[in-house]
Formats: structure tokens, sequence, C-alpha cells
């Protein structure tokens, strides 16, 4: 039977997968010891989906795990018919991990007559019958109350952090936010990098199509800095191309780059390695396919993060404690 | 202000369409007398959806008109979207308009730990604030149970019958089913031409992949009869065609073949005009490409009964009505 | 304490019972190796039921068995009172045993303005406090999709097929549906016969009036052979008698009726012992009085199926496993 | 069309009922001018109801008018398909008219591991698609806040005691309470007669057999004087007819009993007959059919309060106001 | 880790307070034999309040207990404030204790446009997360019908009873009642004491101002008696004080006061000390300040009961047995 | 009878406040042209409230003001309880007013195991019946996204723009965030005013203790400049009364702070009167007691704008609107 059994055999936790990123689900896999639940699911000629577990999942913690990737309707699609299964087959508790989750920088109306797309989301996951939604680096931290529900929000910082830190010169930098709606997110930076200046990019966004920006100037002192130009995601890269141009106008050293979300729709790939910074480091939370690779990326895994916070779950640990310190 | 004021100023109708099949929209509004409310919709670069709605529907009865269509998760979700827009915009009530409905098939588990993918669908659009479902031949009729609510199930098969009737002889006819499972309706052709012959296919179909069949023998006399093979959707039209080449084989005179819904997946248009029946008829309850356009297939126009449909609803007259006499 | 306790202690399951059907109860019971949670029930003099159990429930996995037989609004009411008993009581899980389900034909709006009564008994249920239904052949397999939650679907037809293979020479039947819109079930039941022939009875039903019908033609081949005709649940009879002279004038040798439910409504009892089938078999699901019982009827016991399927709800087992190789 | 439409064409009122007490919808139809709308209702053969509406209701403002009389179950069930069928084809609200609410008298756990059935009837009406509910004089007023939504509660003491007023000489009157829990009725009618004594009959009831009582001795003054004995209702009578006799042992000159409720469950009849009350009156919220009248029995007629307060529901009007001056 | 542990380890208890009465949380937490979940609550300055728990409590049975004292909506908002971070923070199940329940005296509509207090209440715990209520002596019993779940209603009668009797002759008393509505409870007490004289003041209350009465006269006999006057609560005192005079005035030779909750809101102190009654017995479900304090007051402690309860709930025990043979 | 009719006579505005801010209410009252619909409201002795509405308000429109002012969950609870009472009372809608938004800044869980506060306030008024919120600049805008329905969102920054231009020579401003969380709003005031530069303050700040901060330094252009400090909301004014310092000490040539919402919790009178800032300007979302007043404060008045949405959400009107070309 797949799965970890409680050692008094009254638990049993199953970990299944869709097939956005399955890598990522055979990393979390490894690292808690255990095979992915057997699941069957394919696309029929009309592009409805079809799922099916092999084995029995009565009476277990589940944990469905889904990337949010293009095309990310289908793969949030694919999820919500695994909770329904799981449901109707008497699973005990179901847990969403969506490392990466959709639609969560549609967060408000930004205008009238919009809808408030990374609600419905957490609303559409209750409805199929998700327990518990388990995510990375929210785009904002509030998304965690859209869910009727508990929310285990997993930072990844710590871990880029760490990885930075062995980067870089900590007595010369200054931590930059692309945009003046982040600098939270980079105050927290360089707090853990022992209180290093802050900068932010001052620009126009057109609010309504998030992929465009247009960039102005500098607001704090970069030069002559290694800055580390941090955000919680990276789409099409024009936001981040364009800080980086700026910040070598304004003196910066050089440029390093940080964001746990690498979705890098194109041009993205393209941009970032021409943009002139010295690194761009991302976690997999998203699978990144090979055309959308390039020299001056660095992939850090999260498979680890994952598998530690599911265990916690599963053992009525503290999921909390993961980051003690880290804030 | 766009859309139909009732006369007494209290009431206003909208119709707003998704992007799936813009042609039906506007057939619908023409039948209607109305604009679509201008309404935006585009990708962003990951393929999350953006909606918003131009003009103010506080107050307004909305009807947000979408077909299920490859790529059928994408406009489940677009229109999922503009449901919850219009809920947060105020709309008074809100009817989704599925002319196909996505998943219908998957209305029961087959098998242990499947979804009940038509129930989620249904549980998914109440989720997002829809008050009301409207929906063209049901695969099964048992699905207007599944939502919580009033569905407005309307027929397209008066609409088939009428056209079908002046192409055949009527006293030289049989009806046939091209499946066990769906003889019903076929029962319900014959009783609406004057109680012909009734026939099926008698085969066995793996269920669990429904596009492969593999027919074997008439049940029920079809000899140097034209037999009007019917069915509620086309999708790979294998099933259809094989039934085409029995019937053909057990001495049928010829054979057309009429459905609500023509999903026509590859290689449907290959293998229907290649099949060996003399017409295929079916309604444009969902888009038909170019591509998969052929010289036998007669396309009827589904809008006019949307359209009745939708009125009957906002002057809270009777959609019961339309079809007196019908069954 | 009543009930089966798990061997670590931590769970404990009790089986209670209505008033309907005592002896099936008494039977399951039996069959689980376990007594009947001491209940008190009774009614007032203007009808209203009171029900009261006599040991705590607390942290228990409940099951609720009540047979929906006549006066069934009475059994479903009395159904619902025990569950909202459990509820308040602690039970930690309840499973609704129905192995009819009473109002499963009424599953689709046949004209506007009708109830939806299949559904509105599974929302009844869910309101009342149940988290799971458990129920035997169900009308249409979609009524699954009706309950929002697990619903163990359990098939009686394996147990009958075994019956009805050793009163039958299988080289030589036919299997019949004596309606167009059950011929699926027949169909599994020549699968399962080794791919006997199949037919069924065209005839016209009102679809209002569902207890009364005219028969009319065979359609497919039965002469000579002798034909078991099957259906899901006989009520007055009338439908099965018809179709029997049908059968018989069109030249089988015998007849020889299955059905799961034995509704057995007056005058089912006179008119199948004298319809000319040789012999009519049915399960237990619902009781069948001294005077609704006949020479030419079998009754099946359902018990062993309900406990097995209960045992292994209670052990986190897998319930499609007791059908596997079934369908 | 049915019903009663409102001056501007906006809305529309439509009164239906259940079979439970055919006389008291006419009457209340009778009083506001309308026509019951045309509705099917029966019995299959097992038990199981079929109810259907002969015109369309979409948009009304519909009102459900049963009578909670036995066989009590198989009218609470009518009423909810009702409901639902009204629901699913879009009323637009639904009151549901309960005259009597069935098991308003278990609305508490008076031991453990009861159901609190009252609270269950109030969800239930609520899943099936209730707006409102409308009756008259709860066993207990908290009743109202077993369902989340409006209750228009209507009294209908004013009625009775304008009538028993007529009866008596009110300088020599006590009003008595069957029983301790009661007497908070008893002290409204004293109220309303301009302060009259009070008494209450001291007894022990068991309180899971309510129809059973054992009356012990009267506490307060009745000496002498006309007792007007008030409950909310009679069922077997036992209670009162017991109290009765207390009253004229302790000297009371004679009694009149007033109640709303003429349950009068057997043998009613023949004990209020017999006890020695000159009167006994109640109104027609249940039917009293030919062989449960009596001589001293007077039936007041309900239908002119219910049909004022459908009036003002509709009109949004006050309910509040046809009871000025009543408490 | 703070907390009881199955001895198998699977379930763990943990007990929280909030501000409102830590002296009964700390009574309860000793007579469990456990500590007090760390817990940290203030009041930004402003008023909103800040909780948070200081450990983990993923997986637990966590019992939140707070007393529904002055500022009551403060120690509600406290409260669901507590339940709202378990649910988020994964607690298993949630049962809210509130001794004494908050509004309880609003559990009806008196007159139209009021509020049902004591059922919003309820709903705004379950909205918060609660699984099942604990409260002890409910105004009215139906108020367990407000909440849909669990509801474990303790009395404290038997603990009252039990004090009282070793303070009065049992020969020579009678039991009365404040209240023409709360005679049942003075019923009780008389069957418990063995079936003593019962009486009642006769008075008008203004129904909209329930802290002011208006006494009259006593019904039934009570001269040269010990009365006993009972009441689930005292306010103001002002309706149980004039009940003293009344009672003393009319014969009874002294009197005891015995209730449950002891609100003494003032001047309650002063008027009961005054009131010429002998002695005031009390719980501690809310907390007596120093200046409500007096000579004449004595306080149980309902600790005990309530750790009993929790101990049961834990344990799947049966918290009915706790009251065996109480009424 | 109180309140606005729409000209046909179809729809009914009733507008009704708590007693926390009654000036604002009059105000806006007065701006619509209406009476306040007159209502009962004071506080028990034990501190629990009672509300009743004098009017008849079924069928209406209802819009329930209520400030979220100190003591707030009074004031919180006070405005659940007259949403209850409409609820039940029979409200067409009901439109819960709180121009500044209770437990806002609890938007989101800082550490583990605490509430989302803001989140649970959006449920319970939910839970109470509540069909839309109107609020004023939430201090996040995802906050809209708690409420499961719509949410008019006012902004009062054109308000305050439009004043606070007035005051200052725009060609020698500079726009300042007190926070790195907030510049979104410091960055919509700078391109309101024309696209001055803009600064924050680099600080950190204990997110566990919202009301201590402790100030570091300017990252941004202020010298010479007059800065306009903008915020959401004053609490202690610690936050800012700190920021005028550090711009001061930086060379700024004056301060002006503007914020929507003057919480103005002790010390802030002080606090901001002695800091050094030009002026401080708010608007009257919540009431400002005398002794919070101080010389160098300015009050702009809310009323109008509450006025004009509440209008346009009655006549079915555009929110959004009211705010083109705002952001």
């Amino acid at each position: 039977m797949t799965g970890i059994t409680s050692s008094d055999g009254e638990k049993r936790l199953v970990l299944m997968s869709g097939r956005a990123h399955p890598e990522l689900a055979e990393d979390v896999a490894r690292e808690l010891g255990v095979e992915l639940l057997p699941t069957t699911a394919y696309d029929f000629a009309n592009g409805e989906i079809y799922v099916r577990f092999s084995e029995s999942v009565r009476g277990t913690d589940a944990f469905v795990l889904q990337s949010h990737t293009a095309p990310i309707n289908q793969w949030i699609m694919e999820q919500l018919l695994m909770v329904d299964a799981l449901k109707r087959a008497s699973a005990k508790t179901i847990t969403v991990v969506l490392p990466f989750y959709g639609y969560s920088r549609q967060d408000k109306k930004h205008r009238g007559r919009e809808p408030i797309s990374a609600r419905l989301v957490a609303d559409l996951f209750k409805t199929a019958g998700a327990d518990r939604l388990m995510s990375v680096d929210l785009h904002a931290a509030q998304t965690q109350g859209f869910f009727d529900g508990p929310v285990d929000h997993l930072w990844a910082m710590p871990l880029l952090v760490d990885y930075v830190r062995t980067r870089v010169d900590p007595t010369n930098v200054a931590v930059v936010s692309p945009d003046a709606g982040r600098i939270r997110v980079a105050e927290q930076w360089a707090a853990k990098l022992g209180g290093c200046p802050l900068a932010f990019i001052h620009k126009t966004r057109d609010i309504r199509q998030p992929n465009k920006a247009v960039a102005n100037r500098v607001v704090g002192e970069v030069e002559g800095r290694t800055c580390i130009l941090t955000d919680d995601l990276i789409d099409t890269g024009g936001t981040i191309a364009e800080a980086v141009r700026v910040l070598l106008s304004a003196g910066a050293r050089d440029v390093i780059v940080a964001a746990t979300h690498g979705v890098l729709s194109d041009p993205a790939a393209h941009r970032l390695q021409e943009c002139g910074a010295r690194e761009i480091v991302v976690t997999d939370t998203l699978p990144i396919s090979e055309d959308r690779q390039f020299d001056k990326l660095t992939v850090l895994s999260i498979a680890p993060l994952l598998a530690r916070a599911i265990r916690e779950v599963f053992d009525d640990g503290s999921v909390t404690s993961l980051f003690d310190g880290a804030s």
C-alpha cells in the first residue's frame, strides 16, 4: 500500500500529483521517502480531463500537488477534479499543495467589474473538497485569508537568502524592490542580511496590464553596491530587466536577481540573459522547460521545504517552527 | 446603456459572452435585439485570464454565454471569472448559459476513485455566484439535479426533427441509437416521427475510454429503410461511423446522422465524411472551425432557441411552454 | 458497550436501525458480529416520531440503516431524525445506509415545475448531518452525484447473476430489458453471461404515471430462448408482467425475472404470479410482507453484501474491491 | 394567470396548497380573492409523492400552505417537494405557511441522544428552498430562531380571547394553565382579560411520553370562578381533561378550554366531550375530521388571519402591525 | 507540550482561556490536571483585540473557555478570534466553552424587528469554526437548537440542590419561581426535594426592559415555610429582591435564593444584601468582583462539573451520564 | 414612512445607524435627503445590547451605518445585531456601511496561530445576513476579497488630494510614505499631484505591536520640499510623529500629514500637535471626541461621498463612476 503509515497504524499519508510538474512531485516524494500514489490522468479528445486513483485512499491524509504553470486553467481544473475524486473516495483530509498559487496576482479589484480571481480559486478548491491549502510565498499574504480553513504558508526567502549570501560581499550590498508595492519583501531581505540599505524603483505601471511596465528612477542609494533585486515572481521579465538597467545606470556595481517563482513566460529567458544582471536565482515551484533555461539562471530546489512541511502537517507538528527566526 | 430594459424600467437584461464562440453570442444577441455588453477578456503571458465588463451591471439580470469547446478548461475558468465579477459588481441575477455543458459525460463514477466531474462543474458555478443554469440537451437529464437552483433545460430535438423530416420519406425510416444506453432519445424521435421502428447497435464500449468503441450488430429491423442515427453529441465520430457501417451492412438503404452537439474532435470530420452516411446534422452549440467542416455536414442555428428561452426567463414567462407538445 | 472497537481502541463502529425492516438490520448485524445499538423509536398520537439512542454514541462511526418501504415518508423522516440525534450526540462519522434509495426514480424533471425528489432526499440527509451514503443499485448511477460527499454504491447484480446462472442453460438465453431506458443494465447482464443476445421491449410509457405502461413489441431475437428479464426494481409489476406476455407471444421458451429491489406494491404479487414467468428473483433490500409473497418468488439476502461494505468503510478498506471484475 | 398581480405588474402572488387540509386553503384563497394555483399531487403505489404545478411560477412570490396533521411525515415531505419544485421553477420568493408547525414540541433535548426535531424541520425547509416561514402560535417562541431567515409568527390569541370574552362574565373568571411550563400564555390571557387571577396545575409529566400526564392539584384560586383553561394545542386531551376534573374538584364554577391547535388525536373527542368542561374552543389550523368532532367543540376560522398576513408580506407591509396592542 | 495526550498518543486535549475569568480557567485546568495552553491576548489602542497561541495546536481537541461577563461584547469577540485562530492553525476539533451563554435571554422576538441574538451568537461561533458548544443552564433549553452541531448542556441544579438541602428543613420548604415563565425550573427543584409545594410570583414585567419588574402577589402556599426562590440567573436583582419582599409579606418564614449564574450587575449586591433573604447562592460561571460580593452571598465552584464534562468529551464518554437521575 | 421610495414605488431605501457616530449618520442622511429610520438601541446592565427598528423594514433596501471606533467590539456587535434584525424582518437587501473597517489591519497571519481577524469580521457580517459591504480606503485592497459578495470600496484620496492641493506649492512637494509597506498609496498621491518625487521612511516595526515603531531614515529626496506624509489611518500617531521628525531632520521644509481614518487613540492628539507638522488632515469616518481634537487638525467630511455611493447603489447606478479618473 503506497504512502506512509503512522507508527500506530491509525493514519496514512498519501501524496499524489497532477501532470503539470512531475519532477517536483518526484522530488518531494523522494524527500518524504514515499512513492507517489499511482494515478491515471489524461485528456479526452475535446480537452476534458479524466483522473482516477489506482489505489484506495479511504481514510488517508491526502496531499495533492499541482504546479500552476501554463496551461494554467487546465492544471487548476485537473487539481480540482483530483480533490473531488478524493472527497468522493472518502479521504479523511485533503491538503491542496500549490507551490505557486495561480491567479494570486488578481487578489483585489483594481477597477470596478473585475473578478477577485485569487479568492475565486480558494473557493473553488473549498467547494471541491479541500480541507487545507499549502503554498509558497503568496503574492500578498492576505491571500491566506481567502481560504476558509488552514493555509500553510511557506517561505522560500530563507532558502534564497542563504544561497545569495554565498554570492555577495554582505558589507557592500543594497536590497532593491523593482516596484513601490513590493518593498516589504525587500525590507525583510535587508533585515536578514544584517540591515543593509534599501531602495526601490519608482515607476508607473498600467495596473490593468501587469506585464507591461514603465520604469523610471531609483529611490535610495545603490551606487557602487551589489544590488539584490527581489520579488516574489518573475513573469515576462520586463519589469526586472528594466530595473536592472536602471540600477546599472545609477551606478550599481552589479545586480543579482532573486525571486521565488520563475514563471518565465516568453520572452523572459532572452530578456533576463541580456539585461546585464550577473545571476538570476529562482526556485522550482514551477517547471522550467529546456527552452526557457539560460546560462545565468540558477534554480534552487523547493522540494525539501515542501516535504518537511507535509511531514509536520501529517505528524501534527508545527509548520511555524520551520521558520523560527525567519522573520 | 446596453441591454433590454423592461417597460416599467425596473429590470434590465444584459447578455455577455466569453471568447469561446463569439459567432453564437452575436447570433443570440441579434435574435434578442440587443448588443452584447462590452467586455474585456485576454490572457496574461502565463495563461491566467483577465476579464472586465466595461459598463455597470448593477441590478441587472445577466446572462453569461460560453460554449464549452476546446480548450475547454480555459473557457470554463473564463466563465467562472465572469460570474465572479458579476457577483462582486452587484448583478441582481446571474444566469450561466452553457449551450453544451462541459464534462457532462462524467456524470457518475464508473469505477471507484473517479470524480463526478459534471457535479463538480455545477458546484463551481454555484460557488462563483450563478443563480441559474441554462443548457441544451444534457447528456443525462439527471444532470439538472446537480445544480442547487433552477436549470432551464432546452431541447434541440424539435429543431433537428423538423429539419430531418424534410429529408426523408417518413413511411420508410427507422430510428437507431448507436448505443444501448441512448435508446431513450431514439424512442422520442420515433414518437415524433409517428411511431416508426426503433433499433440500436449492441456493442461493447470500454467505459473508461469513451472515445473508443467496438461496434457489433444491429438489434431491430433496419433493412431497406432510411436510418436516422441519433445521439446527443458526436465527439471523435468513431462510434457513429462504425454504427453507419453496421447499418449499411445490415441492409439499411441509407443513413442520416442527427445530434445536438457537434464536438467533432479530430478525426471526426474525416471519419464522418467517409463513413457512408448521406448527411450529418448538428446544431452550433459548439463552434465548428473551418478545418472541421466537411461536405456532408449540415449545421442548424441554435441561437433562436436560446434567445427565446432567455427572453422567457427575463419576462418571467415559461420556458416549459417552448416545448409544449414536444415530449 | 455495543459495537465493534478497532484493535487499538481508537475507533468504534455502531449500527442502528429504524423500524422499517428490522429483519434486514438483524441480518446485517449478525454478519458483522455485532448487536444493534439499542434504540427507542415510536410514534406520538399525531404521527410525530420520537427516537433516542440508549447508549452513548460519542466518537463512534455510526451506520444508520433504514429501508425505504411504504409508508416511505415516515421512514425517511425517522432516518433523518436518527441522523440529527447522532450529529447532536457527537458521533464522529454518520453513514446513512439506504439499501433502496427512496424517490430515486424522480431523478430529473420530466416536465417543468416538478421537483427533483432524489436530489432533495440527498440534500435532506446532508442537512441532517450525514457524512456518507451507502446504497444498492441506484435507479440511475447519476444519483451518486446528488450527494455532496462519498456515496458507496453497491451492486447486487453479481449476486443475482450467480443465482440465475444456476437456473438456466447459458447457451440458450437472451437478456431482455423491459424498457428502452434500461438496456444498459441488460447489457451488463449479457456481458456477465458470456455475451448472450440482448433485446428490449419497445413501448410507450406515460412518463407522468410510471406505474402504468403500454407495452408493444420485442426488438431483438428471443424466439426459443429462455429470457432473463432484468430491471433495477419491480413496483406494481405491470411493466414486467406485460413484458413477459410479449416475450412469450414472441416465442420465448420461458422467462425469468430478476431485479434488485422488490417494491412489489399491490397488485404486484398477483400479477407476477399469473404473468407466465417461471420465476421472479429479487433481494431483500425491502421487506416483503407475507401477503405480498407468492410461490414463484425467490428472495436473495442482501445482508452479506451490506455487512462487507460497512466493514470495509470502517476499516478504511476498499468498497470498490468488492466488485473487482464485476463491471 | 392565477394569482394576484401588483398594480404595476412587477410582482405576482401565488398561493398553492398540499393535500392535508384543502378546506383551509380554499378559505385563505377566498379571503385573499384569489384562486389556488392548480397543482397535481398524488401518491405512487409505494407511497412516494408526485407533485407538479400546472402553471408557470417563474418570478412569483409563492406561498405554500400545508397543515401538519396526521399522517404528518407524509404532509411534511409533500410540502418539501413543493418547495423544491418552486425553487427549480424559478419562483422569486418562497414562503412556507405551516399553520401548525409539526414537531414543534420536540424543540430541545430532554435527554441525551435525542434529536431536536423542530430545528431539523426548519433546516429541511431551508434546504429545500424556503425563504420565509409563516406559522401560528409556536409551542415555544424560540422556535422562530431555528429558521435562518424571516419567520412571521402569527398569534391566534386575540381571536380566541375575543370569542371567549362573549361567553363569560369577565369579573368572575380565572385563567388556568394546565401545566407549570405554559403559564406565560395564561398570563397573557389574564392581561387581555383585564388582570384576572391566574392559576396552574402542578403535576408530574413524563417528558418522554408527552401524551400521558399525572395531574395533581391547583396552585392559585379558582373557587367559584369560571376557569379559562388555555394551552397552545390539545393533542389526545388527557392533560386537559384531567385539569378540568381537578379544577371542578377545587370548586371551579365551570371551565372553558381554549387552544389554538386542535390536534385532537384519539381519544381526544370522547375525553373532552365527557370531561365536564362547558365548551372547547380551537381554531382550524388543523383539519378536524367528522369523527373527531363533538357537541361541545367550537372551531374558529384562522383563514382571515393567514390571509391578512400573506397580504402584508406581499405588499411589503407590516405583519407586526396586525397584533398592535396584542401583547 | 501542554495538554493531555491519550494513552495511545493519538489525541491531545488542550485548554485555553480568554481574559474574562482567569480564576475559573485555572480551576478547570487544575481539576483536569493540565496547564492552560500559553496564550497571548491584549488590546490595541483602539480596542481591537490581538490573540495568539504560543504552542502548536495542530491536531488537538481544543477547548476554549470564556466567561461572558461585562464587557460582554469584548469577551465574545475575543473568543471568536481565538476560535478563528484555532481553525486556521489546524486544531482537529474546537469546543467553545461558555459557562454562561451571552445574550441567551434574547432567544426570541418579543416584538417585530428585533434580532434573535442568542441564535446570532450560535451562528457567529459556527462561522468562526466551532464544532461544539458546552454551556451551563441555558436560559431556555431550546437554545441548544440554535447551534448546528452538538451542544453539551450541563446542569448546575444538582450542585445547588445538594448545597441548599444542607441549609433547610426539607419537610417545611416551598419552591418559588420569581416569574410565571420560569416555573419549570422550580418544578424540577420541587421534585428533587421530594415533592414539596410550588409557588410563583404573578407579576407584570415589561418584556422590553427585562431588568425592571413590577411584582404583585404569590400564587401558591408559602406561609410559615422556608422558601427557595430559584432562577437561572440573577442580573440586577430587582425581580428577586421584590419577590423576597412579597414572600415575606405573604408569611414566608425565610427565603433562600438559588441561581446558577450570578451576573450581579449594579445594584444587585446592595439590593440582595438588603432584601431580607437569608442567603443568596450562585455558582462562579461568571466572575464576581470584590465590589460585587456581600455577606449573604455563597459562591459554589462550577469548575469540577466543567472539568468532568470536558474529560468525557475528550474520552468519547457520555456527558449525559453525569446527570443520570438528575431529571 | 421613513426612507426614499423610487418613482415607481417598487423600491424603498432606508438608512439606519448604530450609536457609535451619530453625527456622521445625520450628515449622510441630510445629504441623501432622508430621515434616519427610528431605531431603539441600548445596553442592558450586563452589557448585552438591545436593538429594534420602530418602523417596518419589509422589502426595503437597508443601509446600516456604524463607525468602528472604540469600544470597537461593542459597535461591531451592535451592527451585527442590527443586520440580524433586518434579515428576520424581511429587508430585501442589507448593505453594511462601515466607513472604517474594524480589524482591517489584522488581514494576514504575521506568525502562526494568529487569527485573520479582518476575514472573520467579513464572515460575521455575512452570517448575520449582510448582502453587501461598503467601506472607505481599506488598509489593504485585498480585504475586498474577504467578503463573499459585492464590496463597494470608496476612495477618500481624491477628497484629501483636492484639499491638500490648496495648501501647498505643487512644484515643490514630495510625497512620503511613513512605512515601506504603504508606498503604493504614496505613489498614487504622487501621480495625482503631477508626478512629484516619492520617498519613504525605512524603519523596523515590531509587527506584533503595530502601535510601536522605530523609525530610521529617509529613502528618497525631501530636502527643501514640503512633504506630504500619507497613510490610510493614524492610530496613536507614533509612527507619523517620528516620521515627521525624521523628515524635518533630513531638511524637509515642512510637513503636512494626510490620512483617511483618524483613529487618534491616546496619545495621538498630543503627539501630533507637538511633532512639528504644519497640519494634520483626516476625514470623519471615525468620530473625534473633543478631547482628541487639537489646533493643527483639519477634519474633512466623508458624508457626501457615502451618500453619493449609497444613492448609486440604490439606483442601480455605478459606484465605479464616482472615481473615474481617480486612479
